[in-house]
């Protein structure tokens, strides 16, 4: 393997940084095949429509989002998730503060060589 | 892909099996290559130790779980995640009742064809 976590993550003790307005993100646990990320929105912070190749499963750990995935749009809450395929357009609007739960295959490069 | 689930998943509206004693589980979002699946546990409850091809990253939506990986264990809370390599040994204890995010990559064929 490349890439490959700690195999305990305690969330109070990973870094939290800033990925955009409102929108801040830790990285959770990872290796060449998979990472999860913990990412915290403000309300009325967006994750603005984009793609990539990877698959992504996302987990509405709390708060309110209006996910639109192609030209489908919906609104997820709590305990609520989302797939996406490969370079499917996508993006999100927080209509009410919470985390989201975004776990992608293969692993993020781009995330963890910022 | 053989495998890929519905792009909007709510929580409500999906299937809560039993797969164990006090152990739930719902299928979130897959396709070939990763597939989420939310697993709540009532205290006292266990995943019992074994091991798998895939890769695993885990969060800890609520409750408290001692987490065992080979010879290591520690206690993970809300918040917390763990990652798990391919073919190491785990289990969990739930020492606080509550629900994990687990997350393989590639799909875990033998959960969508039980």
């Amino acid at each position: 393997m490349k890439y490959q976590s700690k195999l305990f993550l305690l969330g109070d003790e990973i870094e939290e940084e800033v990925v955009g307005e409102g929108v801040t993100r830790k990285m959770m646990g990872y290796d060449d095949t998979i990472l999860m990320a913990w990412v915290r929105f403000e309300q009325g912070s967006e994750g603005y429509v984009h793609a990539h190749p990877h698959s992504q499963v996302t987990y509405v750990e709390s708060g309110a989002f209006d996910f639109t995935i192609g030209n489908e749009t919906k609104r997820l809450t709590t305990g609520d998730s989302t797939y996406i395929p490969p370079n499917a357009d996508h993006g999100a609007v927080c209509v009410g503060a919470g985390v989201l739960i975004d776990v992608f295959s293969p692993v993020r490069e781009d995330f963890l060589e910022d």
